[in-house]
């Protein structure tokens, strides 16, 4: 950009010794990058109607980018996706490490390609930024499924807070849909507070779990048992399929002690092999029932729009109370307060109502 | 007030009609008796610490009161409470109208206080602007225990949102331990947010069922199961007792499928029989269990800590909120956006967007 053109100087010199470049090189190559993404929203959005997975990639690393720069044209993108979008069943996984989430995923995948459908697999690690993306992080784990045509695989994003990466893997799943995928797997953990986050992007949230679940569900998050629309027993092979089988019947007990969902549906239980490649069928055939039983009876289509208002309200209070709280001097007063209430000196509203004086006279001003 | 004092007077005339006085006796009263209350703050607290139950419902009323001339009042009472508060183990306790909540709280309120317990019962009814406050309000159900000298016994607040509803009610547990109550029960119907609320605010969380769960359990809220830390069920008397052990495998078997609780606890079912008196003490023996494990532990001074902190955050975040949902642009503009969400014609996050810009513009002016 800056570099002189020595031939064209009307003066010459002795050659000495090299000097650095006067600019950045990196630099460069990020400004003109950003120039050519910038010039291509529109391109990005056409390519992606016209299912060219290599613009969805794009589109989605736009999203995910922490750099402000990029927050407009990503907001544009999914703006000219959204009329191409909502086409789908999405499907949310969740399940402890250790139950196979990533095997299950690939068997169940492959199913769902041999159906002819297209897959897209989506994640939410809120704990990536610390764990450098395990969950769909090592992509080899789906070593099958990542050669589909018809799969479209994506780690989750990182380095950013629960509301933050939540709100990419929903804008990614509209852009997923308008490029063709029809059926979207979110995947995530169930160790936080993310699955509340899954579900209000999902049509149907899946919970894995193994036999023997004593020990194995320790890490799961309570009120995860009573999200899932399926129970579904992994690793029921070899030695395992009797244990599976006992596993069975205490869930269907125990969820029929839950309330009724408002959807109607009866939350199934069922067991598969991800390894063996057995049951993994009457997954889908139970997913398949419960999308003809809410499409018919409304609750498929209401609560995709409830999701959508959700999400609206959702990223208001996010802003709005962040922007409370990155405000310095309330920083410092809260800190000071949480004090006082530890040490039983101010009761917890008395504490809040100095703070908020605080913050609304300094907007007044 | 203003009452004409006729003897005084200079001028005599014949008695002729009685005529209606000129200004409002109720009001006069209401005014004498909210200046009686200015001067008496620091009384008030006083008395509360003196045990005087007569104070401590004085208090509450000015913790309840809409008149925003109370809210300081009522926040200095709150204040010098608090260094007498925090002495007692507080006991939420839920279950769907039907169930036999308040016949319960009768036998159990019966007992404590017969093992010299000070017992203090509350409820938590946000529902109660609509109802006429029906959970507690029609005291006569607890016949016995609101003639015991130990038992105080209060409906709750009403003509407030839930949030409102919710700070009262903690802020009067202050006041009832302040006035020497051990025990604080807080009653709640299972049906809606409330149960969050009480659980912010309890140390324990009862649940009361009955046998027979399928039909009776519609009503709960999913997730109150796994809040519990007993599941009580009710009514095992007569021909139901068979059903009531059955119900108690059941659940037993079902809470043995939930990940453990991280006060260490395992949750325990119990039967008994509200009405017959029968299995009312195992409940308190529970309920001890519960208390000696977790002062044990750390959990139970760890979990108040928490407690507090959680509402100190509430209250700035609800304020925070309702400031910004209150601001007549926003409110306007928040409807147009969620219609054209509804339309698909923006995302919800583009939506979310374009209604801070606009608040957060007016406040930059």
């Amino acid at each position: 950009m800056s570099q002189h053109n020595y031939n064209k100087s009307a003066l010459t010199e002795n050659e000495g010794i090299e000097q650095p470049n006067t600019t950045n090189q990196n630099a460069i190559a990020k400004f003109q990058a950003r120039r050519k993404q910038k010039i291509s929203t529109e391109e990005i959005i056409q390519r992606i109607i016209a299912k060219d997975k290599v613009a969805l990639s794009q589109g989605i690393t736009l999203i995910e980018s922490l750099n402000p720069l990029h927050h407009a044209q990503a907001d544009e993108i999914v703006q000219g996706c959204l009329p191409y979008a909502n086409k789908s069943v999405r499907i949310g996984i969740t399940g402890v490490p250790g139950v196979g989430k990533s095997t299950f995923i690939e068997a169940f995948g492959l199913l769902l390609t041999s159906l002819g459908k297209k897959v897209a697999v989506l994640a939410i690690d809120p704990s990536s930024s610390i764990t450098k993306g395990s969950i769909l992080g090592d992509k080899t784990r789906m070593e099958e499924l990542v050669r589909e045509e018809n799969a479209f695989i994506r780690p989750s994003a990182s380095g950013d807070s629960l509301g933050g990466v939540a709100r990419k893997t929903r804008e990614s799943i509209i852009l997923c849909e308008a490029c063709g995928f029809d059926t979207i797997l979110v995947e995530t953990v169930g160790v936080g507070q993310s699955e509340t986050a899954v579900q209000s992007m999902v049509d149907f949230f899946l919970l894995l779990n193994l036999a023997g679940a004593g020990d194995e569900l320790q890490g799961i998050k309570r009120g995860i048992m009573e999200m899932a629309d399926a129970v579904i027993i992994n690793k029921a092979d070899g030695e395992n399929i009797k244990r599976a089988h006992m596993a069975k019947l205490d869930y269907n007990r125990a969820l029929h002690l839950f309330p009724k969902k408002p959807s109607g549906w009866t939350p199934k239980v069922s067991t598969c092999s991800a390894i063996e490649n057995t049951g993994i069928k009457e997954i889908w055939n139970i997913i398949n029932q419960y999308t003809t039983l809410t499409k018919e009876n409304g609750y498929f289509d209401n609560r995709r729009q409830e999701q959508n208002q959700y999400w609206m309200m959702e990223t208001i209070n996010e802003n709005i109370l962040m922007n409370f709280y990155n405000h310095p001097e309330i920083k410092a007063m809260l800190t000071e307060n949480k004090k006082a209430v530890q040490n039983s000196e101010l009761s917890p509203f008395a504490a809040a109502h100095k703070i908020l004086d605080l913050y609304f006279n300094s907007q007044a001003k």
